[in-house]
Parts: C-alpha cells; structure tokens; sequence
C-alpha cells in the first residue's frame, strides 16, 4: 500500500473535496489518498506573490507528510511551485507536481504538446518551465482560454467549448500531437475534449497523481529517488535546530 | 492484469532466461510477463548495421504481441531502435525502450546524469536520442568503460570495477547527479553500484519495464497512448494487403 | 570515372526510367549513373514501418554497390533512411541522401529554409532529421501541401499551384529565403518554381546527386571519407560470418 | 537623488554593516543607501529550504521598500531568490538581483564568463538561472571552492588562495574570459583577483548595486520599467484585501 | 565627468544634430557628448557593404576617441557593425552598440521582447546577433514596418501608426512584454508608442548612451572593462608600425 | 570551363605562389584558378583589427572578379571574413570560405569535430562561426596549438607534432570524429596527420576550393546561387553611384 498527499496548495478547501473525487476515480487499487489545502493564504495562484506566500505553508505540509509516513506528495499547482526545495527537503519521500509530471506524459505520447493555459500572464514562468525540464524542441504552442481558475468549473459548456477551440487551432496549425490541460482546475474536461480531438489531452490532476504512483514504485522496489548529492541535497538538521527555526517559522515538531 | 512483452532484438536467446528471472522480480503483482528474443539475427546489436537486421522482425514481433492481446511490449536494447516504427504500427499496443524510458525517469531523480556505456562507438547515436529526447542539458557525460555486451556478465568484479571508477568520476568530476547503465546487458549491478555511490543508478531493464506498467495503466484508465495524428499514424492496412507485403516478407497473420 | 548508384528504395521500379533521364540531364560528365529499386517492398515510404521494411535491402544494395566498384551511392528518399547505417557498412563507399544534401547546400545559400512536404504525418521524422543536422535556427518552416507522394505527378498542374501558394507563405510570411522540396518525387517541378519566386528551390533528387559527386571527389582526391573510428566504425567481417547472417538474411556474396 | 535598499534576505545583521561599508565605497554620489536584513530566517541560503522560508520576507521588505519611496531594491543573494514575484508585485519600484546583474555585465566584457561558486551543491539552481538568462553559450564553467558562506571571510588568505587556483583553471583551461564571484559573501576579493588574472572580477554586490541604479535611472529618464504587460502584471489589490492576506500573513499596512 | 563620443557610422551628417539634441535630453549630468559621422561613406547602412565600407573609418573613429581622452564610444548602427573589433583594438575606452545595449535592458525589463525593423532585408543579420547575445529564447518575433531609413522621420505620422500596428500585433499575437525600436533613426517615437501600448518600448539612440554610460562607471570605479585575454586582445603596436599600416590605410598619429 | 579566384585577404603575396601550387594539386581539371593577395594590408589576420582593414579591398576583389567573369571566389581566411558582404554583393559570382567549407564537409563526414587553431585568441570568432552555420552539437572541442600564422611553416616537424598531439587528444578526449586545420597557413600537412590518426583532417585550403567548384556547378546547372530576397539582396547600384561610393573609396570601374 502507498499513500499519497495532494496538496492543494490554497487557502481554501473549495476543491478538496471535488478534487478528492476525481483522484479517487483515477488511484491505483493499493493507494491510499488524502487531499489537503492550507490553513491560509490566496484562493487561487495566477499570480506569482501569491505561489510565493503559499511556499513554506506548502513544504511543511510536505515536511509533515514524510513524517506522517506518506510515500509521496503532490503539489497541486501547474506552475509546480515549490517542487525543487520540497525534494531537497524530503529525506525518503516521494514529490512531484502537475507539469513535470504532464510533459514526460506527453513527450512520450507524441512528438510535439501545446499547453491550454487560462491567461496569457502564465505564460513566461510556465515557459521556463518548458526549458527547465528540456522540452522546448516538442512545445508546439501555449494557448490562451482568456479565463481565469475560477471560471473554468463556472460554465462548463463555455470552457469546453473554449477548449475545443484552442486545441483544434493547436493542432491543426500549430501541429501538437497532444494537448495538456495547463491548470488543475481545468480538471474533468480532458475526456470529452479528447474523444472530440483523437489526440492525447493530458489532465493536470491526473497526470501527477499516477506520476506520483510510479515513482513510488521505482523507490519503494529500487530504490531509485531524487539524488541528494548536490541540488537536492537536505539542509543539516543541525543548522535548522540551532537557528530555531521551527520558532522562528511558527512550525512544530518539523524537526524537532 | 496487464501483459507486457520483452522483446530481446537479437537472434540468440542467451539472455531471455536471465533477463526474465530479473524482471521478475520487479514486475507489478499485476504484471504478466513474456521475453522473446529472435528466430534469427545478429548475437549483439553494438553495430548500426545490426540493429538494421533485426528491425523488421522486431516490429513484427512488437504486431504480433499486439495481435495476441499484449498491452505493452519493450524493445529491449539502449539504442531504442524502432521505437518510432513501432508506436506508428501500433493501434492500441503501448511501446517504449531502454534509454528513453531511463532518462524520463533520470531527469525526475536529479538535474543532470552520465550514461555509462560498453564502448565509445555507442556515443554518438545515443547522443542523438539524448537530443530527440530532449535532454541535452542535463547531460552531465557519457562514460565508456572499453567493454563490448559480452564481457559485462563474464567478469562481473572487474565490470562492477570499472562502473565504479566511471561512475565516480561521472559524480565528482562532470556533476552527474543520476548515473544510466547504457545497456540492457549491465543488468544486476545497478544496486551495489548505487549503494556505493549515493545516487540512484538507473538499470536498463527494470526502467523501461516499469515505465510499460506506468504507461499501460495510463492508456487502460484514461486512454492515454500514442497519438495517432501524425507521426505515429499507422499505415493503411489497405495498402499493405494490396502490396502484398506480408507475403514478400515472409511474415503472415499480422495484417491478414 | 566515378559510378554513382541511386537507389529507390521501394519495391516498384515505376519511377527508376524518369528518376534516371532526370539524373542524366544532371550528372557530371564523369559519372556513370545506375538508378535501381528493390524487389520488393512498399509502393511509397510515407510510413515509418514502410521505411522500416525497405531498410535492409537498402543496405544491402548499398553493400552490393560497394562490392560492385560502385563510387558513391544514394538512398532516394528525403527521410534518409539508412544513411547512418550504410555509411557505417560501407568501407570506401560514398553514401548520401537527399534531407541531408538539400540542408547542406541551402544553408549555404541563404539564411534560412522552409521544406515543402506532401503531408504532415512527415514532419515529426523530417523535423528531426533538421535538428539532427544540425538546422533548427535556419529552418523558417515545414508546409504541408496535402498531398501524398503518388499525387505530386498525377495532375502536375495543381501540384505546382499547391507548391506556389506554400512556398510563396514560406518565403512571405516565414521568412524562408530558401525553398527545399521535401520529397524526391516532386522532382521536375524545382525550375518553374525557383523562377516565380525568384529564390532557389532544391530539388531532392538533383541535391544528393550533386553532393554524391562532391563527395565522391574529396574521397577521390584526399581521402576525405566517413570517419570510421566511432559512430561509422564497420562491423567485423569475422562476425558477420561466424553468426551465418547472410544465411539467416537470405543475402550471399556479401561478406562471403 | 535616488534611494536604493539592499536586502541581506536572511535572519541575521551580521552582514549588514560590512555590506553597506563596502556598497558605500561605491555607490553612485547622488544614491542613498540603506540595507537590511530580516527580522527572522536562516543564518545563510546555502539550501533552496532556507531561500523559501525567507521569500515572503523578502517580497515584503520589497513591497515595503515601494511604500518607503524607495527608487529600487536589490535582493542581495546570488541565487536571484523572488526576483520574479519581486517585479511582479512592484508597481514602480526597480528590482534586481546579484546573478542576473553580474552575468549581463560579463557577457558585456568578454564572450565568455565562469562563476565561482562555494559548494558544487549551490550548481543546478545557478546552472538554471544562467540558462533562463540565455547566457549557456556564454558560460566556460562553474567552479566550486569547496567553502560555506561563512567561510569565506574567516581565513581571507585561504579563500584567496582557492579563487586564485578556480580562477586560473577557469581561465586556462575552460577559456573564461570574465570571472563572477558566485555569492556575495565572496565580496572584497575581486579587486586583487582582478589585478593578479588580469581579467574582469565580477563582484556580487557591486555588479547589482551598479545595475539597479542604472536601471532607475532607465525608469526616472524614460519610463523604462518593468514589464507589467504578462508575467509581471500585478495581483489585484482588491483580491488581496478581499482575503485577508495581510491578516493571514502577519503583515500589516502593504496594500491597506 | 565622462566623455562620450556618438559614432553615426554614415557619411552625412545628417543626423549628426538631431541625434545630439535627443542625445542632450537624456544624457546624465556629468556626461559630456559629441556626435560625429564620418568623412566619407554611404548614406545608410541598410546593406552589408554600406556596413564595410564605413567599417575601418569606424574603427579608426573610435581609436581616436581613445586617444583624444573620450571615455566611452557608441557606435550608433543597429547592426552593431565594429563592436568587436572596436573592443579588440580599445585599450581602456569603453565601446557599445544599440542592438547589445537594447537587448540586455530589454531581457532586464520583460522575459520577451520583439525588434521592430525597416526591412525584411535586415533580419538574417539581426536575427544572428540576437542568437550571438544570447536571447534566442527571449525573442517574440521581428516585425518589419515596410520602410528604409530615411522614411521614418519622413513623415512621422505613419510611421507611428506602423509601429503601432506592428508593436500590438507583437505583444497581443507573439507575447512580447517590450518592443525595441530596431534602428537608430527610429529615434523620437518611443515615448508616444510606449503611453499608448502600455509596454516598454526601447530607443536604440537612448539605450546605447544609457549603456555607455553605466559601462563607463564600472570601468571607472572597479576595473570592469573588456577583457583582453582572448577575444578582444589588442594587435601589438609593433606590428602595426612594422607594417606602415598608417600609410597603407591613410591615417596618421592613431598607432605612430 | 569554370574560373575560381582565390582571394588571399592579407597584404603579402609572400603564400600567394605556394597557395596556388598547392590549389593546383586539388582543383578539377575544368577549373582555371587564379590567387591574388592585396595591394596593401597586414601580413596575417589573427587579430580582428586587420580583418577589418582587409575588408572593403576584400570586397573589391570579389566585386572585381564578377566583373571580370570569375565564376566562384574563395575569401582565404578561417574566420571567412566578408562571406555576408561579399554574397550580397555579387549578383552571380559563387563566394565561399574555409570556415563554412570545412564545417559543411566535416559534419557530412562525422558526428563530431575539432578544430585545431594556432592561438586561444581566434576561438571567440571562430565559435560563433559554429554556432551561426548550426553545428553547436557537433563541435567536439577547439584544441590550441599555441603558435602564430607565420610559425606553422618555419619548423613543419614542430608543426606536425604539435598537431599530432592536439588532434590525438580530440579523437581521444573529446571525442572528435573529423579534425579541422582551423587557418589556411595550416595547408600541407593534413594528408600526414590524417594517415597517422585514422580519422580525416580537413584541410582549409582544399575544403574552400571544392566547396567552390562545388557550388560553381550547382549555379552552373540549377541555377542554385545566393538568395538574394533578405539578407543577400545586392544594394542598389543607383545608390552606389548617386553616392559616388567608387570616388570616396578610390575604387574605379566596380559600379561604373
């Protein structure tokens, strides 16, 4: 058995309980789940102030599920912030997040992605991501739905429709062999759009949480986890201790 | 139940019984597991010419495994050859390979890896899949330890002596922080090798059979598998009767 | 005198007469040209697995030429199919293929190229080959003319209006300053083209016939060949005997 | 005149005095300097975990610093840490950072640059920075010291003595024609460096203490700022109020 | 005080006055500005051989400069024709451009950015020299107005609306966050394009002053001046004199 | 018959005579070959000063030789000075240069290269020559030899075994499959180095020439030339009179 945390890493619970559904429809038979959102902070993470307030609240929550003896955790954010301290953090826990997790989906699927994105401020930060992870020759396009996270599940039928269009054009012109669905919240909408399409549409829940799976198993069975060589190496316990940090942070019992 | 074929591309069955124990092993509880090797063919696929010579049989064997019912099927060599042909020939069979499979999984663990191959003649193909792939920055080095594929398993001490030596100098010198075993026939040393060392080695066999499970969970739950647009649609059975191309290939059954 | 073969490496002879009266009009006085097809194989190599079914009796008549006191030969088809390959079996023999001369030369004479292919489903193998070669900041962009390789010569008329409109985008639009036809069958229509857009267009036949003299020469005169000592290094002649392949492939004469 | 604020983004003044003496010496005769540090966080940001508990911190100082009238504030860590949410939550105010001013300088000097670095553990983030800043071509090498943060002052002669080593090596052999001192707690040593090498010495606290008056200089004369079109499009205050995130946060009288 | 000379690479002086007057307007308090053109020379530089043939005039420009106690020197063609051979041959001056200069402020300012040129024609080479400075990734598009040099202060007004159309089809269709006017005698128009879109708009007669200025400084203060080691090494006066080169090219007293 | 001037841009005729025996020895027997060197300039071009000098009569040269029915001119230096211009320039004449020529052929020839360079000085230049022509991934190393253009044919067995050094540490070390002598004074002693190594040693004096011839027959045949719609379009010869360009340049008969 494996369990796994989704953090959704908000200051609100509004999607813990729809996002939980979904995963349960989607987790392998021997996961076991738990979804959380933080005790504060914004409603949504367009901006990037925001994903900077959200950070220590999201790698404690990462901190706490290892010592919880979760094998893995999820940070339930396209932008996949947080995702390189949370695995320096992390001694034996399993992390990942929705983009990293999407495009090694999706290079391996197809030749070539575009990524449906709700604006068009995601843009730059979610492109370096691209770079970072070393997919800049497959990324065909972004495209812009011209909605925000909140709009996505407000009328359906409109993002949907959205959806179908962009993809199509992302396609047809711009010649992706698969579509990722740039947020979270655009959960739910990955099937329809690709029975519609005939191409792969890469759901940004669903991908990391299978992700999350299989780089388990590759821990649990080999051994295989992030290296703690050099960039993911932990910070020594020591300085944490000494600095009192946990104090300092109004943590408890992190590393105490 | 999931059942995943390993096709060994060579023309000896001198590793099925050795690469199938060690699978084994690592397989999911859900796994069925075949390993073919070749009617015919060449003893070791270190030469280009080689892989020429045993691609066609490999795709047939890659059709045939999709014919009887297979879900997924690995071409078991680190130049992934046919890779490309077989997804295209593929309607619903999942298809991946060695190195494409080990780097997914290397990029996920750390930022930067060394591939550890048999001989300098490998290096520049591989180079080019490292660049298909997409991860040039992140390769730290290939390491050539002089040996060709049948002297990994003759002297296993000196073969684990000479990774260690490539592998740590992979480490210190060039930055790696995850090392590859460049070839499905460096199985079984990844383990005391990564002990040693302090970062994940990746092994050649068990990577891409997990990523077969990864991804054949992906296609059975969301129907997420090659996308059939463009570079990966299938020729027209059509024409392929009409040619007769079964009959001037000698194979039969496959398009029938 | 040097002996260039041009292979067509599908199973029709169809297109060998015109293929060859268009080379004669071409060739250097020096060469002796012989254009040959396989006895077998798909029409058109438009797929993959097609490309895959013709690979090693491309080599073999690539093995076949070198044994017969061919100079140089091509391998007719803009995928290059096997062109790493034969360089690698061959030991005196020039081979080349039409993406990598039509590349070559363009980039030489202008900034900047858009290819013009029959069909989308080809870009994902073409673009590739551009990166391989080396051309990503030159390529300006792949145009689909929505035509398959047996329509290019059935209604000659629209072909050339179809290669009007996207090659006039490519330059317009694109920027391209250099047009490649991206398919040997659309030979013969390069002239009429490169006229009206006042811009060169490549011809994919003419290119590596060109280029097989070329290169033919600097091996003529310095030795200049496909450096054996990694990538091209030939496999051993002792092998290829030891392990009966002739006999296995049906092939005799070759390495005997 | 125009006002900058330096921000030591950790949990002790130690620096503050030594930083603003030395910064001192070389500000601009119409700039008024102050530097602070946090009232709490980790002593250093050797680790991605220390940087992420001091993000918050830092942007509010930032955005503190816009409320105070300060023309610019430099984010005095080589790792460029909330350079992005920095500029994103500014309306006018001039943000930079070490690393981005340091490489814009050399990449001005020479064709060539390579960065000195304390510990082979700080490479993959500052490798992603110099990727992200489009300065890969222009990168000769890292070089580690094999020292911590605080190291570097307490055996000046050693530390000299090792950049002199790195130096000359980067020099020499990788072809460096610009060295940046990778932290700024390497700062004092670049004068001597510079003068025994004879090649440019980018110092870490200079370079971005230069850069932001340059750049305040480009928005006081031209309006020249940053973009505010996409990525760093601001939150909206309403939203911000709405929430409660001043509340929630701690902070009081940023956005009131 | 620094001095700086304004290099109009032409062979009008044309501009020479309206280019000091904007000039005036910007430069810093303790700057002290010349502008020259040259002797001889075409009128433009439109074409690569306007650009040769005012190239050793340049040269011979800024070393007089050099000697004349001038402490930096623009050279002001966007080509940024002469700037490394300017840098090789200055032993302490400070020498920069407009391309160079307007794209580091650029890439400071946005994560992309597009050029507004005159020309198609004048692309390829720009578009070198954007790869060269390292912001492949950083560049949105090229957008040409369809006008020669000496039709933008023609008749401004269209001008203006050209930029207008061409900047908001940059920013709203390829996603640049800053505009750069892409020729010097774009001078002028900036600060309306920049009120109206809403985005920085770069002026690449400010940009180099601002740059040459800020350059001055560093070198002034800490030393910073381009490397000599490699690239911009200097010719050995000896050989200079031992070859008459003065003679042979027509100038006296810059080498004697 | 086809003419090719080989146009050595220094002010010496001191290699003009062993220059053309040498060529003699190479060229094909339908070429008629000329060498001339400049009325007046500086005896090598290692620094880009005297680059600079030699441009415009360079250029004149080119211009001449079109005038006086050359069919091809070949720019003798490796860092192929003036190859823009003079393409843009002529309106038929084919011009190459060594560094293109040799790249062109060594990557057709090989995965991966070396270039030998007399001094670390010329590897700046000659590196943005690889990245501008696209071989960025091919470029196995520069390897310096550390002599000057005039020492290579004072002590040739000096010569050679310093070139036999570099260029075994390139095939061994970095992996290099083709070498390039990177300076034309380097001609002569490819043939030796290249039995010795096994691997082919371009050489930049013969590469150009047959590149050349090479070139010379595809405009010949297909009319394959310079494009001239962007970068290579001519400037317009109206302006060049109207400016009396030839008067102020003391040039007669190039425009007339």
């Amino acid at each position: 058995m494996s369990k796994i945390l989704w953090i959704d890493p908000v200051g609100t619970d509004l999607f813990d309980q729809p996002i939980k559904e979904f995963l349960e429809t989607a987790k392998g038979p021997e996961t076991k789940l738990d979804v959380v959102s933080l005790a504060r902070g914004p409603m949504h993470l367009e901006y990037h102030y925001y994903e900077a307030l959200i950070l220590t609240d999201t790698l404690h929550a990462v901190r706490k599920a290892e010592l919880d003896g979760y094998d893995a955790a999820v940070i339930g954010c396209f932008y996949d912030p947080g995702l390189r301290e949370a695995r320096e953090l992390s001694e034996r826990l399993v992390v990942t997040a929705p983009a990293e997790a999407a495009m090694h989906i999706a290079t391996t699927l197809g030749h070539t992605f575009s990524i449906l994105v709700g604006r068009k401020k995601w843009i730059p930060k979610m492109h370096e991501n691209v770079v970072k992870y070393g997919f800049t020759d497959q990324l065909a396009s972004f495209k812009s739905l011209g909605m925000g996270v909140y709009e996505f599940q407000k009328d359906p039928a409109e993002t949907a429709r959205r959806m179908r269009a962009a993809a199509r054009e992302a396609v047809e012109v711009d010649g992706a062999e698969v579509i990722i669905l740039g947020c979270t919240i655009e959960f739910g909408f990955y099937k329809e759009l690709q029975e519609e399409l005939g191409v792969p549409v890469i759901d940004a829940v669903l991908a990391p949480l299978k992700f999350a799976e299989f780089l388990t198993g590759l821990k649990d069975q080999f051994n295989w986890t992030h290296s703690k060589i050099y960039g993911y190496q932990s910070p020594p316990r020591e300085e944490i201790v000494e600095w009192k940090l946990e104090e300092q942070y109004g943590t408890s019992g992190l590393w105490g």
